[in-house]
């Protein structure tokens, strides 16, 4: 196990009844793609389950290792806190948080030591008002008025990256590696200068410029080249081509005079 | 359509050469969950097909309105930024972004007008090189290194999600309307110094409070119930119970007396 991952075992998801044996298995891989691995099932309807492993794809383990449990007091009960997902917001007043608040929370009840668990209810009906009140808080994603019917694997998905980002507090990709040849050093304003220098003179040569009228056209094409941020090796084909025009032109010039 | 979701329908989303019918289902209600609404095809392996509907539960309208096309070239000459998705960075720098940095910079795409697309590759394959280097930039999920392939549509549920939280500018849920007699409230300072003295003369009768070695009893109760920032009908409810333990209580002496 990746060392940052490790923090994210402290997260059990719990599914109560779920009724379709492919969702299990897709709630499986969501979870592992995010790096959680601690899956409880309330009463499945079918466990184990072809269809289950087939959807799980390469996050089996992820179901071989669940725990199964007849009732939903037993699933959370070594939990510090318990987070319920609702597809929408109760009545009821409860402390509820969208994804990314939970992710927050999350990571403060993980660093003060405490297991938390992420409930999600059942396919059709979702959890029931005594299940969501013996619930710390809800989460609901803030989903779109007119459809909010997330599939089960969808919602874990959401959650547990919203878990992944917060816990691990990725707020970025990580620098690559640079391959030699593939990216060159950014370059001065002294070279982008001698570039536009040598773009306007060619630019005048194809008569493309009229020293006369310039209108703003040079100083558009700063902006574009400044927008761009070149490296050197991007200069060089630049150039090149610059003056390869500029040759092709006193050959034309050659050959017609 | 609500008024605010409009600004999604600037997305388009692109799926290269689905393979399982069941998946652009799933996708069409990842979609529509999230607000999203223009779903294009292209060279699909099978459209449209019986799974593929029942898959979409509530969306099959996304899947009767979607565009389909022969060519990758041909689903994104229409937009103006198109963004590939990439379960791996690659080796070839290219501008790449983060789910949640991508929302943020649709954001800015759709205010200054402009329509943008999210191209989602083969299941098995992505997308290749030609293709991820007509887009302008890459989004990839920061999932686990150990497992990191995502469902195809739950990979479209995650970046929705974040398109939607961003585009829409979700910070949090919205105020819940106070239900009559659900929620009281907020106490005063003076209300819960009036609680905490009844509740001390009350632990005093129990004898659970020695009154000559306090120790820190009284602050730590005093901290719980700040934490849990009481309203007036929780305040009512507490106070009752200590009444009717001072009045049991006298009753015992009465009886024993």
């Amino acid at each position: 196990m990746n060392q940052s991952d490790r923090i994210l075992t402290n997260i059990k998801v719990v599914l109560v009844e779920p009724s379709h044996p492919g969702n299990v298995g897709a709630a499986a891989r969501a979870m592992k793609t995010m790096g959680l691995s601690r899956m409880c099932l309330v009463a499945p309807k079918s466990f184990p389950d072809r269809q289950a492993t087939e959807r799980a794809a390469g996050a089996d383990d992820v179901l071989i290792n669940a725990e199964v449990v007849s009732s939903f007091a037993d699933s959370i009960a070594d939990c510090h806190y318990v987070f319920a997902t609702s597809a929408r917001q109760r009545s009821l007043q409860w402390p509820t948080f969208t994804p990314s608040q939970a992710g927050h929370k999350a990571r403060h009840l993980i660093q003060s030591g405490q297991t938390i668990a992420v409930v999600f209810g059942r396919e059709n009906s979702g959890l029931n008002n005594p299940e969501l009140q013996m619930c710390h808080g809800h989460i609901v994603i803030p989903a779109s008025s007119i459809y909010s019917s997330l599939n089960l694997a969808a919602a874990i998905q959401v959650i547990c990256y919203e878990l992944r980002i917060n816990l691990l507090e990725i707020e970025s990709l990580p620098e690559l590696p640079c391959k030699e040849g593939d990216l060159g050093r950014p370059i001065t304003v002294k070279e982008l200068d001698g570039y536009l220098n040598h773009l306007e003179s060619t630019l005048r040569s194809v008569q493309f410029l009229n020293p006369t009228q310039p209108r703003k056209l040079m100083s558009r094409l700063r902006r574009l080249y400044q927008r761009a941020e070149l490296d050197d090796i991007e200069l060089d084909i630049l150039r090149g081509i610059l003056s390869a025009t500029q040759k092709s032109i006193r050959k034309e010039e050659k050959t017609y005079v």
